[in-house]
């Protein structure tokens, strides 16, 4: 059977899925799946994902994998999106536990904020709260583009899709890239990958 | 060299170092690094690790690998702590990244506000939002420990070292596991891993 993705279109965990099968012209269903609506908090739902989240995948042999980064690792593994080396293999999961630890929770959760639940008045302290934290997390991605083209491995990896969900789309959130010029060239450099596309979705 | 680890006693990540050393009975040495005291916000941690925070280990070769999760997966490779088969790797980094997004913001959070910085005077309402969401964290856990001994793996793994570091000391953040038996038995069958210790510092 192909694989299935349930996703919604305009969450950038669920687009980590979307560029990886993309990338490796891995055909899919994609199963829009609006957590707006509450679509993940069915009893059906939560069979496939107790933890009643997307994005979910069901592989090839019918099982559910959930977790956009563990994903990323399931279809990176034998492909050059994986390195080779344990070192670097470490260093691709230190950016990507980075990502999930102190950029989504600050960059996505504003941009959910301003741009997708639209709760910025009802939720002003959370939100500026975040733009310190969001922009510090911005700060340590471009002192290391500063001196490596890319974050973990030496050419592109799943770290670098891992962390272009959010950052592609951080104005949606209040996070001007104006000061991070070596992030933007990096941005630039992931939308020349074939296969690629921004989120459009909101 | 020896492996160093920049680590603080109390810090659940930073033990999930001591445990899969311990349990790998690979030699370190452990430089305590208090970040009550800013230990990590100097000039020269900061070159070490430029996000400032434990753990942080320099392997044999002298480079230095931050985020306790990466750290794990490094000195698990060729070790039983990491299954063969890329489904049961996947699904070992899906509890990983769960715990660093769903588990750790919570029970390691409220654990620090009222046992490690006492500031749950200051910090009430946070620490009220944070303990329904615990126990969800919790509630997923039970479920799946009621139908498998591990997260992730056949038998222990990398994931369930992460799970075990704040799961064991959750009543210090007010989390009771009274009506968690399946946690209680999986946290009692980590303890007699040879090698195994459980948190100490406060």
């Amino acid at each position: 059977m192909a694989v299935r993705v349930w996703g919604m279109s305009s969450s950038g965990n669920c687009h980590k899925v979307r560029l990886i099968l993309d990338y490796l012209k891995i055909p899919y269903e994609w199963i829009e799946t609006d957590t707006r609506h509450k679509a993940t908090q069915t009893d059906a739902f939560k069979q496939m994902n107790p933890n009643a989240r997307v994005p979910l995948v069901q592989l090839e042999d019918g099982t559910y994998l959930p977790e956009s980064n563990a994903i990323l690792y399931y279809f990176a593994q034998g492909t050059s999106f994986w390195p080779a080396d344990k070192l670097s293999q470490a260093r691709v999961l230190q950016w990507m536990f980075f990502e999930q630890y102190d950029h989504e929770p600050r960059i996505a959760v504003n941009r959910a904020i301003q741009s997708i639940f639209n709760t910025i008045s009802e939720r002003r302290a959370e939100y500026e709260g975040n733009l310190s934290k969001g922009h510090r997390a911005l700060s340590i991605m471009e002192k290391h583009l500063s001196e490596n083209p890319w974050f973990g491995a030496g050419t592109t990896s799943i770290a670098d899709i891992a962390l272009y969900a959010y950052t592609h789309v951080a104005d949606e959130g209040g996070f001007s890239l104006a000061d991070y010029p070596h992030i933007r060239n990096w941005l630039g450099a992931m939308e020349k990958i074939s296969g690629h596309s921004r989120m459009t979705g909101k």
